[in-house]
């Protein structure tokens, strides 16, 4: 089912100079506080994937959760976080990422994902890809299969598709 | 529809010494990661509130995350995430309490709880109840209604419930 991108664009709020002078901040909170709004990102982002077996969706933390989690629900699959360093107990694969400035890192339970899963990655914003990538690299790592990644937005100038080349991304609306 | 509790537990892990020394951590990603489980966790959530006209479920960051967004789809209601302090970008309501060592806090978006709404409270684990009684006190601040708060997980021995007297609490199941 197609969602209309200006809807869905009507409920995202420019916040400017969050969190850092500059920045202009794409804020969802009004989106997923409109019950129509909220049920037709998930429904999107699931339809994406409808038919291709997903077993496991990964949601990136702390956004990512919000949208990964109910699409995992929705797609009948197990859901799996991603998350910033020290969060997660168990044993993690880690992977440092560069960022404009310094670096930072992601880890996953080794024995969540494995050979034969098939696996999507959903988080809010395609911005410049370098979370994105680490994560299907996190995924590729474990023996996992990257199906696709799957974003809310897409922040276009910022070039994140360059990051990602050869993989499938979807993003239900873009920010030229 | 009832769900097992002894088959959930059966997918929840202790990790002993996470994150501090002498304390053991259960771990829900085993019952995430688990197609069944994970599905029969929100709908057990959700059930618990059909009929009552929830509006609103607030997910706790960031586990509360992963089962609060599933838990709204699945009703039929909005998502409004309650966070640590700085990661909300629009005017907050904040409330500092109590833990046994110092305090915390929590924020929500003012313009994201009014008058007439009807907010049941998500979250992993009911441990002392103090995160839980601040969240239902950020709702009724803003002059929503706590519907009632809704745990997978009790942890008993820690008496949480005392800190939430006179509250509809609901736990999928409980650790004495």
């Amino acid at each position: 089912m197609a969602v209309d991108p200006e809807w869905l664009k009507s409920h995202i709020r420019d916040i400017p100079g969050f969190p850092s002078p500059g920045i202009i901040f794409k804020d969802i909170t009004p989106l997923l506080a409109d019950v129509e709004a909220f049920r037709a990102t998930v429904d999107a982002l699931a339809d994406e994937y409808a038919g291709q077996q997903v077993d496991r969706v990964i949601g990136i933390e702390a956004r990512g959760f919000i949208l990964g989690a109910p699409v995992a629900y929705r797609l009948g699959a197990a859901f799996i976080p991603v998350r910033k360093p020290g969060k997660l107990p168990h044993d993690v694969e880690g992977l440092e990422y560069e960022l404009e400035y310094g670096t930072d890192s992601l880890e996953v339970h080794r024995d969540a994902l494995g050979a034969g899963h098939k696996v999507v990655i959903i988080d809010d914003v395609l911005a410049t890809g370098g979370t994105a990538a680490a994560a299907a690299s996190l995924v590729e790592k474990l023996g996992g299969e990257v199906v696709g990644l799957g974003f809310l937005m897409e922040l276009a100038f910022l070039g994140g598709r360059s990051r990602l080349e050869g993989r499938d991304l979807r993003a239900l609306l873009v920010y030229d």
